[in-house]
């Protein structure tokens, strides 16, 4: 049964629409729900509108609802079109009417934005984890790799001498600078929405630190439009956040493709983080490293979702908003599932001394030569002229 | 057991990353490797590959699973990776060795770009025959209301007369255009790839032809490297076409979503095809408008994400293709979905005479009025600014 | 003066913001306004709105202002808006009374989608000569070469042999697909908009033919909503259409980046086209070839901008759609930029024989030797196998 | 000259494609590039490559060419490339050898990463001055408008009761969370470049905290690749952040545009900030409240172009990125600019009281009604059920 039942039937077609992925993508967050129902349930029990035992009953109910949830023994119908509408049903199965209080003094609208953004801190902060996990690898990487020279290269050409433990270091470095864009996301999107209804309060004296302490976020979204407002706007910060990640990654991916072709042979991946082809017998294929390159632009178009869904629509609640659901999660997914698989690149992978000194070759150095006469007193502009002269003389 | 199975064991968090989603979005692509294996077993036979007998066990075989996948009884295993591994190996359990024969002057390049074709070409076969009967019915719409007055807005503010037919039929002939750029995408796609192998040929002589016109392809897509930097680039296109049609459904859906408010009231949509709310008892909302609305900014994200992944990658086969799968299927099923949803939509749809005609105020005939000056000599310039100065006096 | 002087003033900031670049951009579109000024005359006159001397006067001036424009004497000042203005403004000062009469029975709106298509219908050609002009230096770049040998990769690894002649016939197949889209987006957009007024017709009897004529359009845009509409939707068709291209010259640059690599050495490209660096006299960088891989990256931006300005508005004219003017005149530009500089690579280019034929190593016949076997009757899965396991034990 | 120069010449078409526009983009980096040289005229000082008397030419030289600039003296010539050239090569005109001495242990690429920082700091802050600005007119609207009721709206149909100040305050929470970000990227950026040469450092001994401190940056960028990597994502972080603001005023101009629609009369905008038809004698449209709207829709292509731009390239400079330039500028002008306009507006609009209170019609109260039956102790649910069912028998 659909929260807003009216007495006519929707069109079968028009149902399945509308309800689209949701039962299934709304199983990941049933636990947020249940948690928002069990603060909001305290926040009608102090409003008056809860007896103590009927709050003893309902959170008791909900838990159970989690337990069953945890068995695997909890599903959404289409026909009940997300987690909200499903629990809620639940409910009032297990409790008749006490079950049928549970929505008193909030909507669907605040509903779905607690349990959202719950689930973005959450997932926000296994993103976090995972980075930290691969920084440990990196600089463990740079560390046994401390004096082995790498070849520096600008517009894909040698430039000058550089070393492993310097190229591994730009991209902890990175991973550092995007750690803070995800953490003011998260400090961002850390406003409990519970309590402002469908956008415009709701008609009822609700204590609203009840539940943003129990939820455990920071503050409290006060303007109730505000927070309709905010559904697609602190989404699309999200995935721009996560946008770093994996724009660090992609370079990352894109040096180690080069770099591990055998005819570079700077750097080697195990066996065992390669794949083969149908065809040809002798192929060992960078197909991680290709996928976590390509997922910097599934992330881009999920944002782009997210965004433009957003865009020339008047203020408060549209179902529109419902399609940015799945490349938030899809995007978050992503993030933290490449983060996670490189910690095992960076375990699997050796530079090749041999090779990378090889390389090290005397172009490289004309720089340095430079310098040298820079030393003795001539000016930086003529010293390049020289070295360039002498440079090309003997390349001909 | 993989295609390309080496004796070493991918790590299963890499298994799980690298074959992704391509389990459960290949279900869809079965038929079309079915049909296109069937073809590659009659270029096999006509290359003395297959003895007669030979290719009618494989034939009869892969029409077997055919009827199985029909029944729900085919299934991919994340081991299997894909479709294509998933039947190979079936018809290696039916038929013992004549099984193993069947990957002979293939690759599973040009056989995913085979069934991918196909696929598209028939996707694309279903939005036309939807686009065809929404025609259909906003015709009838138009016809039933062909004398019904309407107010023509620029700037989202009245400015001249107009008529539910004429705005209507504004549709129509986009619609009209939108089948033109559809069918040459069709055009352009409908080029055989089988045989080009994993785009450098197959070093074996084959006759193509007989595929081609098995497979019912127009051409055939001669340059086998070719065939391969296609693959992103003709997903590109499918889904640029697709987005004019949910361009179009973007403009009326908005139109309508503004001129069925209550405020305006000029069109109303059935009850069935609106939704509620779970806290406001009045609420009938156009929830299926609003997903039509926004389904172009899926779109949008999906096209995004095919053309970027094919960018800056050098000639061949990259793993990071496999990306361009799903958000090309996605939005293939949506631009169908958003048609066949919105033929619903034009059938519950129905004009308010009363206040249309209600709506045809004043300032509408401004323009009028300058030209019954202009056809008395006046020059336009002039006569535009008498009527200014008439209409803000009279308001003010 | 503007069109619609009323008697009060526009804030100066606001005339800057909303007049933005448009009488920079506006100064490309002058011929094309001239052009279509010219055919509106005609329909005045046949409209009897004009004399016949006053019909010879008009496009006498309008020609006499094309003259001044070519002489580089013809400006378009802030407060005039755009070219449209400026034009108008010219033959009134040239004409008195006449020159007010020649928007009669048209609006800015189709004026102004008048002169876009015009311009946009030149700039494609101009790309499809283009096109035609590289597809020949390619075309002798692939016939010089017809007999060198060349790795053909995937996964950025070697996977079989290919030659340079087949290699540089890959990208004239795509260049030649590219040309299709690009006429079929022609076709599209060959619609005269002339006579559709604000979209929503003129109340004044106009023969349309005769502009569509003279204009060289192919069919009429009937109805004066879809004019409108059509803005911003077929824009961004032709974006598309040229985005294949870019793609097509994306992958050709990125190829030519990594194969003229010192470790390659595949092919060379003659000192003019490549730039030095300011620190490193050494470096010849391949900076063409950067920006022309970049340059689909803009265009895919100036695709969304147009795109997504379109979606949810109403339908009619908004200003919004001045926003779609300088990325559709961008991408137009630099698609034609790129492919001329193209041309200039292809003849700059050479291969080194010596180098390509020694990449020609072992590991790129497997295939071959499976064949080979597959001959004798071996099954292919069997024969893979065989190869497999010789070509990994000789490695280690 | 350039400071390349090897004594071949490029190409002249090649010359125009490469140079792009650079000259006239970067006539607004001459003051940061200026800033930036004298600075890293202490940092040679300190490192005894200038003398003192040296130092002093190079600071005055360099204080006279930012006098020139202010006096609309100084240009950039297209064979000069940009505007790092074009100032050292008037030191070097105005200097002879000791000009020369200038570039000594710096590199184009940390040179020009400097002036952009510098140039992208300050423009922030601007860009946070105009939106301090702005929320003081809107605080002042909201105050002024303290007691007007206005109609709540979800779906874009009427949905609870909401008052003029609440929603003018909505617009306010959220302007305040877009600083945060704008803020949380000023410090993400905060990191001097100057230094880190070409991304490989410099052989040559500097005292970097010399130029961090006298360019006022927070910290250092230590690691040189990784200066370079930051190049392009930074800079998509900076339009990611300029997003928010104008998602924020896409909503506010979209509910503006509507609510001053005759149609609804909710609120008024002054004269001078409309503009009107060319055609249509009555028009006052809201072209600057559409352009505001468009804005976001530029940004999100602006965003697009920098993010693909730096994706799918290994690490180190490349000339793909001369084209974030463009964007990352236009998109940086246009925020500010829509948020400068915008207090315009808001000093501007003014709302109608009579029309808001006539607007608050019964169907707004359904939930009041609700909550009053759920004071008296019937479930939620229950109570629901009964308003929706009285206020759909009352309406038919």
């Amino acid at each position: 049964m659909k929260l807003w039942e009216k007495g006519y039937a929707p069109n079968p077609l028009v149902e399945q629409f509308t309800v689209g992925k949701d039962p299934e993508l709304d199983m990941e967050l049933v636990p947020y729900d249940i948690l928002a129902s069990k603060a909001h349930s305290r926040v009608l029990h102090s409003a008056g509108v809860l007896q103590d035992d009927e709050l003893t009953k309902l959170v008791n109910s909900l838990e159970d609802i989690y337990t069953e949830y945890q068995q695997g023994k909890f599903s959404i119908s289409v026909s009940e079109e997300d987690c909200h509408t499903a629990i809620e049903n639940q409910l009032t199965q297990k409790l008749g009417d006490l079950g049928k209080k549970i929505h008193t003094a909030r909507s669907r609208n605040d509903q779905v934005l607690t349990a959202m953004r719950l689930f973005e801190m959450d997932a926000i902060g296994s993103i976090l984890s995972a980075i930290d996990s691969l920084i440990g690898f990196m600089k463990t990487f740079a560390d046994l790799n401390s004096e082995v020279p790498m070849p520096g290269y600008t517009h894909t050409r040698k430039a000058m001498p550089f070393s492993v433990k310097d190229w591994m270091e730009a991209f902890i470095d990175s991973l550092y600078d995007d750690k803070k864009m995800l953490n003011a996301v998260l400090e961002l999107i850390d406003q409990n929405p519970l309590g402002t209804g469908a956008g415009f309060g709701v008609p009822f004296p609700l204590d609203r630190s009840i539940s943003q302490k129990e939820l455990g976020f920071n503050r409290s979204l006060d303007n109730p439009l505000y927070a309709q407002n905010s559904r697609g706007k602190f989404e699309s910060q999200i995935l721009s956040s996560c946008q770093n990640v994996l724009m660090t990654l992609n370079r990352l991916s894109t040096d180690l493709i080069l770099f591990t072709m055998p005819e570079f042979g700077f750097f080697t991946i195990e066996d065992s983080l390669t794949t083969g082809s149908s065809i040809m017998p002798h192929k060992k294929n960078p197909d991680v490293l290709e996928l976590v390159r390509a997922s910097v632009h599934q992330l881009t178009g999920y944002q782009v979702q997210v965004q433009n869904t957003y865009t020339n629509l008047i203020s408060g609640y549209h179902r529109d908003v419902q399609f940015t659901k799945e490349p938030l999660m899809n995007g978050l997914k992503l993030c933290r599932d490449s983060v996670e698989v490189f910690a095992l690149v960076m375990q699997a992978c050796k530079p090749n001394t041999a090779n990378l000194s090889a390389a090290m070759s005397d172009e490289l150095y004309t720089v340095q030569k430079v310098y040298d006469l820079v030393k003795k007193g001539i000016p930086f502009r003529e010293a390049y002229k020289i070295i360039a002269s002498q440079f090309f003389n003997k390349k001909s």
